[in-house]
């Protein structure tokens, strides 16, 4: 298992398709495109100036869009994951 | 249902007319231009040093203006959407 | 209405006249030169750490003086006014 | 008149000699060289993340040198000002 | 014995196989690749602007992984490790 | 009289004797060479976001060493002095 | 004596041998070298933002493994120290 370390979690990424229905690849555009992914496992959040931690506010099963390029590749167990930060997480598909 | 996480903020895009009444395209000034949309969903607050999170200040629904190179585009449900954080936001127009 | 967000206000340009008295245009220095608007709207203030929100010291019709390059143009109900924050205020004419 | 923001400052320029009593130009050193000027306008102070107001050290008449490249010329009522932050106040003449 | 100061730790490298079992060696991809170590001594963490010192979330004996790019080789005792802090730690490996 | 603001203070310099005994320019290293002064006075310390004022470690008439590209050079009544901050001291010499 | 300001200590340099025992030197890698030395001196400790002073972790004669780039040369009383900062105390050999 992999225990992801302060606001860090680990991730598995969900391929979204990248053509519209009738198969044609649409032209990118200037803005950053998003990544999805579910989460496998979440640390144990970030410690504020004050002392106190913050909760992450994913859990483990949420399914979630992220920053592209954040992140680095990690093999475990012949699986691929990502760790990123949760900062580096836009939004919960819910 | 998109829940963006902190900060961020779904909205969607409001075109705003770039002619005059006479349909004449304006000359770019120097200065930024900013974008119009409309909150679609908005999340929990960014968190202070203090522990402390901070309610954002718009709400579902508000039309706004933001600045025009924020966020991330994102697809969902055959939709397009931007994620942008609420500092981004100029203004409410209301 | 145009509600500004934070720390940030709406103002309307007040055009300062850039000659002398017999109409001779005085050379450039180096140095930065600012602008006159007059205050549309105020913001909330912007959050402290500590969670405190800061009042704004300008207010609504207040005529002052502000950072050349400073803030956004947004053109609402047919004028065109600037948003930009209050840190960009460099002092009120009082 | 001009009330300033927050920690920033209005000054008139003193226009320090810059040649010796025989009227040699001094050769520049490669460092920064400081200038002078007289505290016209004091702001309220600048605000501390705990909330707390910082009460500017200088008063009105004080006789400062500061930092030669700091602050934005400003002309109000035919009169040439500088407008800068208490920081880039070096020291008081007293 | 190295005794690491503030939030930084002292590891050994454990050398991951870069290979596939057919000892083909993997294209690289673009992401950053991340090292695995073993924690041979932990610091007394980092202390926060309230004075509270932050318990370092790793112990000595932990498999983890972390950033392939941090921290300063060190010979000691005729042996090699890497001193890293501990933001540099992505993941335990439990 | 010069009083400096904050956490800066007024010091005459000291010059070091750069040879050797018997006369003979060392060479430089590619280190970073600091340099010796005396305080002539000592502002009131920085103010921290807490509130509080850190009184100056340093006081008139310690000998200093100094990080030789810091500081203002100040002309005042015929001398010169240098204007630093007291982070900018390295060491007193006692 | 020389008394280092707030976080900063004083150190004298212990050379390492960079030959392994048959005289060979070894070839350099990319990863930073660090260099031991030994402490002299101590400062305060840095004064964090809640007004605390942060007691130093290492003490007059400890040996110490520190950052290769880090801090200033000084020549006191015919001898070579180096002021650094405690930061750049990467561990303490004990």
């Amino acid at each position: 298992m992999l225990k992801p370390l302060g606001d860090r979690i680990v991730i598995e990424l969900v391929e979204a398709e990248e053509k519209t229905a009738s198969g044609i690849v649409l032209p990118d555009t200037a803005k950053e495109k998003p990544q999805e992914g579910r989460v496998i496992a979440v640390g144990s959040g970030r410690v504020l100036d004050s002392g106190e931690r913050v909760a992450p506010e994913v859990k483990e099963g949420d399914r979630i869009i992220f920053s592209k390029y954040a992140g680095t590749e990690v093999k475990y167990d012949g699986k691929e994951y990502l760790i990123i930060r949760e900062s580096d997480v836009l939004a919960v598909i819910g």
